[in-house]
Protein backbone atom coordinates (compact mmCIF):
# COMPACT_ATOMS: atom_id res chain seq x y z
CA UNK A 1 0.00 0.00 0.00
CA UNK A 2 2.22 3.28 -1.67
CA UNK A 3 1.20 6.51 -2.17
CA UNK A 4 0.81 8.00 -5.83
CA UNK A 5 4.39 8.74 -6.52
CA UNK A 6 4.00 12.29 -7.21
CA UNK A 7 3.14 13.03 -3.65
CA UNK A 8 5.58 13.13 -0.66
CA UNK A 9 4.67 11.02 2.52
CA UNK A 10 5.62 13.03 5.87
CA UNK A 11 5.96 11.05 9.05
CA UNK A 12 6.79 12.47 12.11
CA UNK A 13 6.43 12.66 15.86
CA UNK A 14 5.78 15.69 18.09
CA UNK A 15 8.40 14.28 19.99
CA UNK A 16 11.08 14.35 17.67
CA UNK A 17 12.98 17.39 17.29
CA UNK A 18 14.01 16.89 14.18
CA UNK A 19 10.55 16.47 12.78
CA UNK A 20 9.94 19.95 14.24
CA UNK A 21 12.07 21.51 11.42
CA UNK A 22 10.27 19.58 9.06
CA UNK A 23 6.51 20.47 10.08
CA UNK A 24 7.82 24.12 9.89
CA UNK A 25 9.39 23.49 6.59
CA UNK A 26 7.70 21.04 4.63
CA UNK A 27 4.54 22.87 3.45
CA UNK A 28 6.57 25.98 1.82
CA UNK A 29 8.86 23.88 0.36
CA UNK A 30 6.28 21.54 -0.72
CA UNK A 31 3.70 23.98 -2.48
CA UNK A 32 7.21 25.25 -4.62
CA UNK A 33 7.78 22.08 -5.85
CA UNK A 34 4.17 21.75 -6.35
CA UNK A 35 3.88 18.06 -4.73
CA UNK A 36 0.82 17.37 -2.28
CA UNK A 37 1.81 16.17 1.02
CA UNK A 38 0.41 13.41 2.90
CA UNK A 39 0.72 14.05 6.49
CA UNK A 40 1.32 10.30 8.59
CA UNK A 41 2.01 10.99 12.38
CA UNK A 42 3.08 7.88 14.38
CA UNK A 43 4.97 7.40 17.13
CA UNK A 44 8.63 6.66 17.92
CA UNK A 45 8.72 4.79 21.18
CA UNK A 46 7.28 1.57 19.56
CA UNK A 47 9.58 1.63 16.95
CA UNK A 48 12.63 2.37 19.51
CA UNK A 49 11.36 -0.56 21.36
CA UNK A 50 10.96 -2.93 18.34
CA UNK A 51 14.80 -2.21 17.60
CA UNK A 52 15.90 -2.82 21.47
CA UNK A 53 16.01 0.52 22.57
CA UNK A 54 14.47 1.92 25.84
CA UNK A 55 14.61 5.46 24.56
CA UNK A 56 15.65 8.13 22.21
CA UNK A 57 19.25 7.36 21.02
CA UNK A 58 19.50 11.60 21.77
CA UNK A 59 19.00 10.18 25.47
CA UNK A 60 20.92 6.87 25.35
CA UNK A 61 23.98 7.47 23.63
CA UNK A 62 25.45 10.75 25.61
CA UNK A 63 27.99 11.82 22.97
CA UNK A 64 25.11 12.10 20.67
CA UNK A 65 22.66 13.77 22.72
CA UNK A 66 25.48 16.15 23.89
CA UNK A 67 25.63 17.41 19.95
CA UNK A 68 22.04 17.13 19.15
CA UNK A 69 20.97 20.47 21.15
CA UNK A 70 24.00 22.27 19.55
CA UNK A 71 23.18 21.17 16.39
CA UNK A 72 19.29 22.20 16.77
CA UNK A 73 20.49 25.74 17.49
CA UNK A 74 22.73 26.44 14.27
CA UNK A 75 19.75 24.30 12.34
CA UNK A 76 17.01 26.71 13.98
CA UNK A 77 18.85 29.97 12.96
CA UNK A 78 19.34 28.48 9.69
CA UNK A 79 16.18 27.92 8.91
CA UNK A 80 15.27 31.19 10.62
CA UNK A 81 13.16 29.14 13.26
CA UNK A 82 13.22 29.80 16.86
CA UNK A 83 14.63 26.91 19.05
CA UNK A 84 14.25 26.92 22.97
CA UNK A 85 15.26 23.13 23.75
CA UNK A 86 12.67 21.26 26.08
CA UNK A 87 13.18 20.56 29.74
CA UNK A 88 11.29 17.20 29.44
CA UNK A 89 12.38 14.87 26.44
CA UNK A 90 11.36 13.61 24.39
CA UNK A 91 7.78 14.32 25.06
CA UNK A 92 5.03 12.20 25.16
CA UNK A 93 2.57 13.06 21.69
CA UNK A 94 0.08 10.73 21.78
CA UNK A 95 -2.83 13.36 22.01
CA UNK A 96 -1.98 15.54 19.09
CA UNK A 97 -0.88 12.53 17.08
CA UNK A 98 -4.70 11.34 17.53
CA UNK A 99 -5.53 15.00 16.01
CA UNK A 100 -3.46 15.18 13.52
CA UNK A 101 -4.55 11.83 12.35
CA UNK A 102 -7.69 13.31 12.47
CA UNK A 103 -7.01 16.48 10.82
CA UNK A 104 -4.46 14.54 8.17
CA UNK A 105 -6.79 15.42 5.13
CA UNK A 106 -8.20 18.51 6.26
CA UNK A 107 -6.74 22.22 5.09
CA UNK A 108 -5.89 23.06 9.15
CA UNK A 109 -3.18 19.61 9.38
CA UNK A 110 0.00 22.18 8.93
CA UNK A 111 -1.20 24.86 11.25
CA UNK A 112 -2.27 22.59 13.74
CA UNK A 113 1.14 20.49 13.80
CA UNK A 114 3.37 23.91 13.47
CA UNK A 115 1.49 24.96 16.62
CA UNK A 116 1.75 21.98 18.68
CA UNK A 117 5.48 21.96 17.82
CA UNK A 118 6.06 25.41 18.43
CA UNK A 119 4.78 24.55 22.23
CA UNK A 120 6.80 22.03 22.63
CA UNK A 121 10.11 23.13 21.03
CA UNK A 122 9.68 26.99 21.78
CA UNK A 123 7.67 27.23 24.54
CA UNK A 124 8.48 24.10 25.88
CA UNK A 125 5.54 23.03 27.59
CA UNK A 126 3.45 19.73 27.50
CA UNK A 127 1.99 18.59 24.85
CA UNK A 128 -0.18 15.92 25.21
CA UNK A 129 -2.90 17.45 27.30
CA UNK A 130 -6.18 18.74 26.31
CA UNK A 131 -5.98 22.08 28.05
CA UNK A 132 -2.66 23.22 25.96
CA UNK A 133 -3.95 21.62 22.95
CA UNK A 134 -7.68 23.39 22.90
CA UNK A 135 -6.45 26.95 22.71
CA UNK A 136 -4.80 25.45 19.89
CA UNK A 137 -8.22 24.21 18.03
CA UNK A 138 -10.20 26.56 18.88
CA UNK A 139 -7.43 29.21 17.04
CA UNK A 140 -8.10 27.37 14.15
CA UNK A 141 -11.76 27.50 13.91
CA UNK A 142 -12.62 24.19 14.73
CA UNK A 143 -14.77 21.92 17.90
CA UNK A 144 -12.06 21.33 20.49
CA UNK A 145 -14.47 19.55 22.29
CA UNK A 146 -15.40 17.45 19.49
CA UNK A 147 -11.72 17.06 18.59
CA UNK A 148 -10.78 16.04 21.78
CA UNK A 149 -13.52 13.55 22.79
CA UNK A 150 -12.69 11.56 19.34
CA UNK A 151 -9.02 12.28 20.24
CA UNK A 152 -9.80 9.92 23.22
CA UNK A 153 -12.19 7.49 22.10
CA UNK A 154 -10.97 3.69 21.04
CA UNK A 155 -11.29 3.53 17.46
CA UNK A 156 -8.46 6.61 16.99
CA UNK A 157 -6.47 4.85 19.53
CA UNK A 158 -6.31 2.25 17.45
CA UNK A 159 -5.86 3.86 14.37
CA UNK A 160 -2.46 5.72 16.21
CA UNK A 161 -1.28 2.03 16.66
CA UNK A 162 -2.05 0.86 13.51
CA UNK A 163 -0.08 3.47 11.78
CA UNK A 164 2.95 3.35 14.41
CA UNK A 165 2.90 -0.43 13.31
CA UNK A 166 2.68 0.75 9.73
CA UNK A 167 5.52 2.44 10.05
CA UNK A 168 7.81 -0.04 11.61
CA UNK A 169 6.94 -2.36 8.80
CA UNK A 170 7.58 0.03 5.85
CA UNK A 171 11.57 0.13 7.60
CA UNK A 172 11.12 3.02 9.37
CA UNK A 173 13.68 3.81 12.12
CA UNK A 174 13.69 7.54 12.85
CA UNK A 175 11.69 10.62 12.12
CA UNK A 176 10.83 12.75 10.45
CA UNK A 177 10.68 9.88 7.33
CA UNK A 178 9.72 10.66 4.02
CA UNK A 179 8.03 8.33 0.98
CA UNK A 180 8.24 8.95 -2.44
CA UNK A 181 6.50 5.97 -3.66
CA UNK A 182 8.57 3.26 -2.06
CA UNK A 183 11.63 5.72 -1.89
CA UNK A 184 12.10 6.11 1.72
CA UNK A 185 14.61 9.40 2.86
CA UNK A 186 15.00 9.60 6.25
CA UNK A 187 15.77 12.80 8.02
CA UNK A 188 15.16 16.74 7.82
CA UNK A 189 18.30 17.11 5.68
CA UNK A 190 16.78 14.55 3.25
CA UNK A 191 13.13 16.98 2.84
CA UNK A 192 14.69 18.76 -0.32
CA UNK A 193 16.12 16.01 -2.01
CA UNK A 194 12.49 14.16 -1.46
CA UNK A 195 11.09 17.13 -2.85
CA UNK A 196 13.18 17.04 -5.57
CA UNK A 197 12.52 13.32 -6.20
CA UNK A 198 9.05 13.99 -6.15
CA UNK A 199 8.54 16.85 -8.64
CA UNK A 200 11.16 14.80 -11.00
CA UNK A 201 9.09 12.02 -11.08
CA UNK A 202 5.84 14.17 -11.65
CA UNK A 203 7.72 15.70 -14.59
CA UNK A 204 8.72 12.08 -16.04
CA UNK A 205 5.37 11.20 -15.74
CA UNK A 206 3.34 13.88 -17.13
CA UNK A 207 5.71 13.74 -20.53
CA UNK A 208 5.38 9.91 -20.59
CA UNK A 209 1.22 10.36 -20.70
CA UNK A 210 1.93 13.68 -23.16
CA UNK A 211 3.75 11.08 -25.73
CA UNK A 212 0.81 8.15 -25.75
CA UNK B 1 44.15 22.08 22.62
CA UNK B 2 41.98 23.27 19.34
CA UNK B 3 42.96 24.62 15.94
CA UNK B 4 43.03 27.81 14.62
CA UNK B 5 39.09 28.86 14.00
CA UNK B 6 39.70 29.74 10.54
CA UNK B 7 40.51 26.20 9.68
CA UNK B 8 38.66 23.16 9.01
CA UNK B 9 38.94 20.20 10.56
CA UNK B 10 38.26 16.98 8.96
CA UNK B 11 38.07 13.91 11.47
CA UNK B 12 37.37 10.72 8.77
CA UNK B 13 37.42 7.09 8.86
CA UNK B 14 38.59 5.32 5.48
CA UNK B 15 36.18 2.32 6.50
CA UNK B 16 33.02 4.94 6.46
CA UNK B 17 30.94 5.47 3.88
CA UNK B 18 29.36 8.97 4.45
CA UNK B 19 33.67 9.73 5.31
CA UNK B 20 33.83 8.69 2.21
CA UNK B 21 31.96 11.30 0.54
CA UNK B 22 33.36 14.39 2.49
CA UNK B 23 36.75 13.12 1.24
CA UNK B 24 35.74 13.35 -2.20
CA UNK B 25 34.19 16.95 -2.02
CA UNK B 26 35.97 18.56 1.17
CA UNK B 27 39.16 20.36 -1.03
CA UNK B 28 37.13 21.88 -3.84
CA UNK B 29 34.30 23.09 -1.26
CA UNK B 30 37.21 24.23 1.12
CA UNK B 31 39.27 25.84 -1.79
CA UNK B 32 35.87 27.71 -2.49
CA UNK B 33 35.66 29.76 0.81
CA UNK B 34 39.44 29.74 0.94
CA UNK B 35 39.31 27.59 4.50
CA UNK B 36 42.57 25.42 5.34
CA UNK B 37 41.64 22.16 5.87
CA UNK B 38 43.78 19.72 8.96
CA UNK B 39 43.09 16.19 8.17
CA UNK B 40 42.22 14.31 11.09
CA UNK B 41 42.09 10.66 10.05
CA UNK B 42 40.85 8.48 13.04
CA UNK B 43 39.67 4.89 13.92
CA UNK B 44 35.82 4.59 14.53
CA UNK B 45 35.82 0.90 15.97
CA UNK B 46 37.27 1.94 19.53
CA UNK B 47 34.39 4.74 19.59
CA UNK B 48 32.00 2.55 19.18
CA UNK B 49 33.81 0.03 21.00
CA UNK B 50 33.77 3.02 23.94
CA UNK B 51 30.03 3.60 23.38
CA UNK B 52 29.34 0.05 24.11
CA UNK B 53 28.53 -0.94 20.63
CA UNK B 54 30.70 -3.94 18.97
CA UNK B 55 30.15 -2.51 15.61
CA UNK B 56 28.73 0.18 12.70
CA UNK B 57 25.61 1.08 13.86
CA UNK B 58 24.84 0.21 10.23
CA UNK B 59 25.53 -3.23 10.71
CA UNK B 60 23.51 -3.37 14.36
CA UNK B 61 20.63 -1.75 13.62
CA UNK B 62 19.33 -3.65 10.03
CA UNK B 63 16.57 -1.10 9.17
CA UNK B 64 18.82 1.83 9.23
CA UNK B 65 21.60 -0.29 7.76
CA UNK B 66 18.90 -1.25 4.89
CA UNK B 67 18.52 2.46 4.14
CA UNK B 68 22.17 3.44 4.31
CA UNK B 69 23.23 1.81 0.98
CA UNK B 70 20.03 3.13 -0.91
CA UNK B 71 20.33 6.48 0.67
CA UNK B 72 24.49 6.44 -0.38
CA UNK B 73 23.62 5.37 -3.80
CA UNK B 74 20.75 8.91 -4.28
CA UNK B 75 23.61 10.62 -2.54
CA UNK B 76 26.72 9.93 -4.93
CA UNK B 77 24.44 10.08 -8.23
CA UNK B 78 23.58 14.07 -6.09
CA UNK B 79 27.69 15.20 -5.92
CA UNK B 80 28.32 13.27 -9.47
CA UNK B 81 30.53 10.39 -7.72
CA UNK B 82 30.85 6.69 -8.25
CA UNK B 83 29.99 3.94 -6.24
CA UNK B 84 29.79 0.83 -5.62
CA UNK B 85 28.72 -0.88 -2.45
CA UNK B 86 31.42 -2.48 -0.49
CA UNK B 87 31.19 -6.09 -0.37
CA UNK B 88 32.75 -6.43 2.88
CA UNK B 89 31.25 -3.43 5.62
CA UNK B 90 33.18 -2.25 7.33
CA UNK B 91 36.69 -2.39 6.15
CA UNK B 92 39.67 -2.42 8.18
CA UNK B 93 41.28 1.34 7.05
CA UNK B 94 44.37 0.86 9.52
CA UNK B 95 47.62 1.24 7.53
CA UNK B 96 46.28 4.22 4.93
CA UNK B 97 45.11 5.93 8.16
CA UNK B 98 48.49 5.19 9.02
CA UNK B 99 50.01 7.03 5.85
CA UNK B 100 47.15 9.84 6.31
CA UNK B 101 48.91 10.87 9.47
CA UNK B 102 52.33 10.66 7.92
CA UNK B 103 51.37 12.97 4.73
CA UNK B 104 48.24 15.10 7.20
CA UNK B 105 50.65 18.26 6.34
CA UNK B 106 51.71 17.03 2.85
CA UNK B 107 50.49 18.61 -0.35
CA UNK B 108 49.49 14.76 -1.53
CA UNK B 109 47.13 14.49 1.15
CA UNK B 110 44.16 15.09 -0.24
CA UNK B 111 45.14 12.87 -3.21
CA UNK B 112 46.22 9.79 -1.50
CA UNK B 113 42.67 9.79 0.76
CA UNK B 114 40.40 10.14 -2.53
CA UNK B 115 42.43 7.11 -3.76
CA UNK B 116 42.08 4.85 -0.98
CA UNK B 117 38.51 5.59 -0.77
CA UNK B 118 37.48 4.89 -4.32
CA UNK B 119 39.48 1.50 -3.75
CA UNK B 120 36.86 0.63 -1.02
CA UNK B 121 34.02 2.67 -1.94
CA UNK B 122 34.44 2.54 -6.11
CA UNK B 123 36.96 -0.59 -6.64
CA UNK B 124 35.20 -2.71 -3.62
CA UNK B 125 38.78 -3.87 -2.96
CA UNK B 126 40.23 -4.45 0.71
CA UNK B 127 42.52 -1.27 1.12
CA UNK B 128 44.47 -2.66 4.23
CA UNK B 129 46.95 -4.45 2.19
CA UNK B 130 50.42 -2.91 1.28
CA UNK B 131 49.70 -4.19 -2.37
CA UNK B 132 47.09 -2.33 -2.44
CA UNK B 133 47.99 1.01 -1.13
CA UNK B 134 51.76 0.92 -3.10
CA UNK B 135 50.56 1.73 -6.16
CA UNK B 136 48.72 5.00 -4.87
CA UNK B 137 51.92 5.77 -3.25
CA UNK B 138 54.13 5.27 -6.56
CA UNK B 139 51.41 7.27 -8.59
CA UNK B 140 51.25 10.01 -6.38
CA UNK B 141 55.17 10.47 -6.85
CA UNK B 142 56.30 9.20 -3.24
CA UNK B 143 58.23 6.56 -2.01
CA UNK B 144 56.16 3.67 -1.04
CA UNK B 145 58.24 1.46 0.62
CA UNK B 146 59.33 4.37 3.05
CA UNK B 147 55.66 5.39 3.67
CA UNK B 148 54.85 1.51 4.48
CA UNK B 149 58.11 0.93 6.95
CA UNK B 150 57.24 3.88 8.68
CA UNK B 151 53.35 3.32 8.66
CA UNK B 152 54.21 -0.11 10.10
CA UNK B 153 56.21 1.05 12.88
CA UNK B 154 55.62 1.62 16.42
CA UNK B 155 55.49 5.71 16.55
CA UNK B 156 53.18 5.82 13.88
CA UNK B 157 50.67 2.76 15.91
CA UNK B 158 50.76 4.86 18.78
CA UNK B 159 50.20 8.17 16.85
CA UNK B 160 46.92 6.51 15.19
CA UNK B 161 46.02 5.22 18.65
CA UNK B 162 46.61 8.73 20.02
CA UNK B 163 44.67 10.43 17.64
CA UNK B 164 41.36 7.89 18.41
CA UNK B 165 41.65 8.61 22.18
CA UNK B 166 41.84 12.48 20.91
CA UNK B 167 38.67 12.03 18.66
CA UNK B 168 37.35 10.54 21.47
CA UNK B 169 37.78 12.95 24.22
CA UNK B 170 36.70 15.45 21.65
CA UNK B 171 32.95 14.14 21.83
CA UNK B 172 33.38 12.34 18.38
CA UNK B 173 30.58 9.65 18.02
CA UNK B 174 30.91 9.11 14.27
CA UNK B 175 32.16 10.06 10.81
CA UNK B 176 33.09 12.40 9.22
CA UNK B 177 33.18 14.76 11.91
CA UNK B 178 34.27 18.48 11.39
CA UNK B 179 35.90 21.38 14.02
CA UNK B 180 35.70 24.95 13.80
CA UNK B 181 37.26 25.84 16.92
CA UNK B 182 35.34 24.60 19.25
CA UNK B 183 32.05 24.16 17.35
CA UNK B 184 31.83 20.77 16.17
CA UNK B 185 30.00 19.74 12.99
CA UNK B 186 28.61 15.71 12.27
CA UNK B 187 28.02 14.08 8.54
CA UNK B 188 28.63 14.55 5.18
CA UNK B 189 25.09 16.94 5.45
CA UNK B 190 26.99 19.53 7.67
CA UNK B 191 29.79 19.89 5.67
CA UNK B 192 28.86 23.20 4.00
CA UNK B 193 27.50 24.71 7.06
CA UNK B 194 30.95 23.92 8.59
CA UNK B 195 32.73 25.99 6.01
CA UNK B 196 29.82 28.34 5.74
CA UNK B 197 30.62 29.12 9.87
CA UNK B 198 34.97 29.13 9.20
CA UNK B 199 34.79 31.10 6.51
CA UNK B 200 32.04 34.11 8.44
CA UNK B 201 34.88 33.57 11.00
CA UNK B 202 37.56 33.99 8.51
CA UNK B 203 35.35 37.53 7.88
CA UNK B 204 34.93 38.58 11.49
CA UNK B 205 38.12 38.17 12.31
CA UNK B 206 39.84 40.69 9.68
CA UNK B 207 37.21 43.20 10.42
CA UNK B 208 37.90 43.35 14.00
CA UNK B 209 41.55 43.66 13.28
CA UNK B 210 40.91 46.13 10.54
CA UNK B 211 39.47 48.11 13.21
CA UNK B 212 41.87 48.38 15.91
Amino acid sequence: MTADPSTIEFWFEFGSNYSYLSVMRIENAAREKAVPIIWKPFLLGPIFRAMGMANSPFVLQKEKGAYVWRDMERQCRKYGLQWRRPSTFPRLGVVPSRMALIGADQPWIGAFCRRVMELNFVLDQDINQADRLAPILKELGLSAGTILDQAQAEPMKQRLRDQTEQARCRGIFGAPTFFVGTEMFWGNDRLDDALLFASERMVASSSSQARQ
